[in-house]
């Protein structure tokens, strides 16, 4: 199958440069009778918009989004939604410097190699222009869960550099620029994003993303598991270096007593899984955790060889994102609903008859509240 | 595409359950001409087979694989090899209780949810077991990455529950029980294993996996990206919840500064990005890192619920490994091959008839030598 | 996707060579809970298996199925499903001629060029044995159409060579080894391949299938329509050239005041559309016909070349059908039931939600009656 | 994998009404450094628009394709190339009857079932104006196909209604609407088309394609077969009911010694196989014919049902193309390229390596001269 294709039953088909005249895609598969609008995905993309505070790219696309086909008097038809999205900020810029050298940290060079032809203007095919298109898709995914099945799926950062993040509430997340769970400790992450910039220089981030309300049973059990797909969709997304589900690397020193999750008529009395059991959801929370790269355009002389393969130094000008974990949380939630939703289509397609009298556990914590997301081990 | 089958072009359909007549796979997409025999996939799994020493299950499966198709006169002919690996050591036992309860940290619950029926003979569908037939495959993949491009694949423990394994050297790798690349530490692993098992608990491990030699350009730039799929493959082995690229996890609290590769005409500077850029292979060795969790199994009272939701105790007898990730390097090597090969052909498919002149860097330490796999920060 | 992988949910991925130890495939995507054994599988196969009656191949076959995984206690767990067909009757012979010539009309020239290495004893890969394992696959989907719609496939021979076989009734496709559905023209067909042997040629057939009580709704808009993934498995057996849906070639001397099926409140009045429009099933019979050429294996000396690109002469000895269509409409129908399983699946997986309150009209004919099916224009 | 798109490989995803804002695709696995430009793309689709004779729908489409994507500096880059067509001539009429009632011969009840929604506004995602992406992408196959192997795909109309039309020469084929090769039939085919509209009815037609310079090898041997991909991509153009490779439907009367082509050091002495053996090209002409049904858009009365099942009248109106097997040619041939392309780089993905020294044998009729594509029989 392609590989700008994403999906096996809920489809995401994905164009575009940074620098080229439009980025879109095609969804397909969506099934019917959604009610959807421009509207509907946009709010989405401008959670995920650069230019709305001084710690992120200062490019200014609005992002409009145009549903091109597969909605008729306000619903899905079942047919392929296109969307398109012009590319309106394209400043020109001399680009004979970089034309002809690979930006360390960059896919230049490996690009290079592959295609022997290379999109030099900004990032090309490589840009993280490209995660607009996913928040688009998953916007359509996010909507039909929550409508059909009550999921909710949020995210969160849990960590921007050395500084770790605890989670507070749910409603802070959208009031800071961070998308921080802590209102509290933004004024930090101001200060410590300020001076990076000052620096001249990039940091990494931690982004958890959560799905509750996922039912039991969604995955499958060898191949294709849940956490399979989410480790795939999340480890494509631009600059995530790390996926952990659950307890993800917390596991490596865990025992089994402590690690197994007992199960009561109440409910599971722990969730260091995840949500997810031999590759199949359990009912409770689906907790992903991922890492974010600093991002590798710095302006400052940095290493590097032309395509002769001579050494040359090279800076990166321009307008960056100098953490790109910052407005990576609705991309990472839009992953991860593309996924619940690909496997939801897929679990009722094979097992739409199956009928079980056991009653279903909810995914609750000891005390019978809804389980608190907690940034992974 | 169903969920039984790994890659695109060259492919594994998997099948069967540890207490069935037989588990196997069609591997479809090889190369022809590749010299092929069973003692060339049955190395490897002696190296994953249970039974080889205290600390593992002691389950007698001499996992002996016949080649049903797919090979002639000693070579393969391009179309699909049918491996068959018969189940002999399936021990009669009472399945009265566990038919009617769910194990804890297993996929019992999920299954049933899911399926509406459950082969409830020891983890059915759910078994490790199922990852001999991985190991099998990768045996072949392995060999032809080996002889066309001269790859290799190697891969060891990192940590074993809280006990951190300095890498020294890969000779030793092959000379424990634990695939540990440290001969002194191994009397140290051996009494942890034997205080955990005499606590009738389980632990988790880090497994980590070095591809070298692999050639700048292969993966694919936006969803199906060399890191992505191979996060996709190594999350799809029973126990991983977490895998990591380059760096992993610990570029989160990196500088743009530290962890971009500068390029050189004598070679990367360094190797945080774990070989791969933009999706696309860099030339440089490929580093994965994986969490596994401790065995669910244990022989000690659990909390669960029956088939009717009622709340009761279960405790898992029969032979199983204490920490699973004692037998998982194999695992993961074929896994990490699986996915190059696949790439491979899929590259070619598309590029070749691509041709630069840009000399190809290797992936080199700064002082000329190969760089030193290392486990992920 | 590999090329030895059929379907998109309910897939089946086949191996094996004629004169290797054995053919077999993995069914996977099966929904669970289908009561299904041996037997249930075995009555396909035997329907098509060699050397039942003086018109087929005299190579002695038993095709004994084994069930290898994904049913337990009688019924689909949901899991793959592998099945296995020892091979047993592979007569030892000499192959030096045979396997530095290129047959004509067979597979040598395009594999050895394709591969480089070629399986000489028989057909190898290109062998009708391999059609054995697509009956055995069939024989699931058939079952579980059966049970779950209540939809029957029947196929039918509809003409030999020149003789065109006027049909009369279904019982009589059991009780003749032609097929056909006419139990007087049984002699003239025995005559017919009577003198086709003896002049040591072998001639070609046209089989019908079709299937009643397939559901309104299955099937795609587009690319994967019904009827497109019809023709594409149907060109898959052996020695097909042609396939029609509905009236087939008729169409093209057709007028659209003639072909367009006019609805009516007690059904479609008409059905030269075949039961499906727009790609997607209409509720009336599904109706294929395809055309098989004549074996290219005939006891004759025939102008070929060798190895070396000289002139030779070919004479193709060994036990072979003299019209290979004859064995053919187990494999039609199988290939019907394959395709209708799978788009039931993915109908369900987007539209399982949908509610309309039209009555669905039957698939009826003008005056009330089950529709007959007939050969196609 | 999602039913709008087409491919394994190079593949196209389609979306679009015909009544939408647009029509387009995403062609993803394009080999890079093919010189491309929208005037490539729109001289083939010039072929296909509307409005071009009397005999044709006289709805105004410029089909006026924007490459969006994918093409950097006049060349592919490898990356997906996003292409765009704007719907222009969408013309208000009332649809309140339309809405409400189901066309024969149409997919209006059938989407209606499968959907519980339906774009009624002309025929939304069944109308043919989707095909208009199928000629798009073809384009960039073609181009390829030709520039790389020097392949040459070309279709001509080889059955009007009764009319059979002889084959005379490739020239005449762009001389007049009809595509048909030979000039002297041309008055009667525009005689006919005037009666057959005098009449308010619509007819059928047959078209051919062949494609010319395949090289040997192409194609997989058990599914993907190359005549089975083809017959997939034909039965998937609207309105195609039938297809034939190479003799088709003739080789049921056909006996082994007439059918099985000769080889001899000089070429193949005959092709009745059209191109393929066992799934894979000969090096032949490949040969493809399908039938057309004529157009169910007529302006006659047609009995139908409305949405509540009762009994109805419909006639429809609007602009239509009395023969939709008129503007077919450039759409059969698109899809050709299409499948070839794809084998191709299946093929070089796998086979790259192989090396024989067998000569190959040109396809040759035997006075030594290129075949002459004929009607098929």
């Amino acid at each position: 199958m392609s590989g700008s294709t994403l999906g096996t039953l809920f489809t995401v088909t994905s164009f575009g440069e940074s620098h080229g005249p439009a980025i879109g895609c095609v969804v397909d598969g969506c099934p019917p009778g959604l009610a959807l609008c421009e509207a509907d995905i946009q709010a989405e993309l401008d959670r995920r918009k650069p230019g709305t505070s001084r710690h992120v790219t200062q490019r200014k696309e609005p992002d409009a989004v145009e549903i091109l086909s597969g909605v008729f008097e306000g619903k899905t038809t079942g047919h392929p939604i296109g969307l398109l999205i012009r590319n309106t900020d394209q400043r020109s810029q001399d680009y004979s410097k970089i034309s002809q050298t690979f930006r360390p940290g960059h896919a230049d060079y490996t690009y290079w190699h592959k295609y022997g032809v290379r999109d030099y203007r900004g990032g090309g095919r490589s840009s993280a222009r490209e995660t607009a298109v996913r928040v688009a898709a998953g916007a359509i995914a996010k909507k039909w869960l929550r409508e059909r099945f009550g999921i909710v799926i949020r995210g969160f950062m849990s960590e921007l550099g050395e500084i770790k993040i605890p989670f507070k509430a749910w409603q802070h997340v959208s009031e800071n620029a961070f998308f921080a769970p802590n209102d509290e400790i933004v004024p930090r992450l101001e200060a410590y994003m300020d001076e990076i910039r000052a620096d001249r220089d990039s940091i990494g981030a931690r982004i958890d993303v959560v799905a509750s309300g996922v039912p039991v049973g969604w995955g499958e059990p060898v191949y294709d598991r849940l956490d399979a797909d989410i480790a795939y969709a999340m480890m494509s997304i631009n600059a995530v270096k790390g996926v952990e589900i659950g307890d993800g690397f917390g596991v490596v020193a865990q025992r089994g007593t402590v690690h197994g999750d007992e199960l009561t008529p109440a409910g599971f009395l722990s969730n260091h899984a995840g949500g997810v059991l031999g590759g199949v959801s359990t009912g409770q929370d689906v907790r992903v955790s991922i890492a974010i790269k600093p991002t590798s355009s710095i302006p400052q002389d940095r290493r590097s060889i032309d395509l002769a393969g001579a050494p040359t130094d090279m800076m990166t000008t321009g307008r960056h994102d100098p953490c790109v974990g910052i407005r990576a949380t609705p991309i990472a939630e839009a992953m991860l609903a593309l996924v619940l939703i690909d496997h939801a289509l897929r679990h009722r397609a094979q097992n739409a008859d199956v009928q079980v009298t056991t009653p279903r556990i909810a995914g609750l914590a000891p005390d019978g509240h809804q389980e608190i997301p907690s940034p992974s081990a």
